[in-house]
């Protein structure tokens, strides 16, 4: 009964983790169960015992692609210092991250959130958390710089967080369209720019 | 004869805007010629004559929403002098065209450059032409703005359309998860400042 226990629980995650591979290119709303059992070396009956419906994946999907982006994005970032490095960290882990292609499609976000933002339903529901959560944390860490006085001009730091995230989402779809790092470096200049940090 | 082609033809045009329709909302990925033939008031059979695959009608429905986009936010501001005014004219144009819905989705072009930005072929060649036309026309009122002395700092021509369409396609997809225009203004604000316009 462990063993079976920690198995599915095994097959759950390599599910989860190939549906968010996926997903980065294909989207969340065209997979199939038979897809991604195929593509993560497993049947389709383990992935409907696994899963049950489609839309469990898809939240599955969504919850694993949140923890890989925090760990490569978040967390190192969370060594520098409040407010201006920390934004600083936070762009640079992002460009990074999107370089290396940790998801085969670029950012998981863009394409999901670009993809789901008109269909209501828990799926949006869940990428709208995903979505707050990434934003709040840059605003959080813009109202810090500001407030010590980094930052120039008087946007709130909700437009500072609005525009750091369009600059990088508008670069990930550059790149991907181009296979080229060029649009990566141009958001990189023009939010160093934007930030009034040297490093721009 | 000429009945049949003119039926045809109507076919056709009815199809592509439907399609495109609900591509803003649902991505050209998940079309089925069935679905299409229902929401455009047809039968799957008359989808089938006019278009034959998914992807003739994925590419009609590109072609219909880039005259969309081109009739609503390209041509009213053709009234306005090449440059900054028509810069801002765009821009304007742009953000009316996603609050009014033209498309269900808002704008039709951010919804599938991001589904399709990772996957090469015939849909994602035709989008890269869409979208070089757009930062092309961006870039070029950029670049007589800046010849006049307007735009503060010195970004490239190109580096100032990615960021005015870094900044739409951002509100874009922050008005349809929440339903709110606020980001509308948001961007309208941030592009206005980064232009030195008064109007931001």
């Amino acid at each position: 009964m462990d063993g079976r226990v920690v198995r599915g629980d095994r097959t759950r995650r390599t599910v989860a983790a190939t549906a968010a591979a996926v997903a980065s290119v294909e989207g969340l709303s065209g997979m199939t169960l038979g897809r991604l059992g195929e593509a993560a070396g497993l049947g389709k009956s383990s992935v409907q015992a696994a899963f049950g419906t489609k839309e469990a994946v898809q939240l599955a999907a969504i919850d694993t692609a949140s923890e890989i982006f925090a760990a490569a994005v978040v967390a190192p970032a969370a060594d520098h210092a409040a407010g201006l490095p920390r934004l600083m960290a936070l762009v640079d882990g992002w460009l990074a991250y999107v370089e290396r292609r940790v998801f085969p499609g670029g950012c998981f976000m863009v394409a999901t959130f670009a993809e789901y933002d008109s269909r209501p339903g828990p799926v949006r529901d869940a990428l709208a958390r995903a979505r707050r959560s990434w934003l709040g944390l840059l605003e959080h860490h813009a109202a810090i710089a500001q407030a010590a006085g980094a930052i120039p001009g008087s946007p709130s730091a909700a437009m500072v967080a609005f525009e750091i995230d369009a600059l990088l989402a508008a670069a990930n779809v550059a790149r991907n369209f181009s296979d080229d790092t060029a649009p990566l470096e141009m958001a990189r200049a023009l939010i160093g720019a934007r930030l009034g940090s040297n490093r721009g």
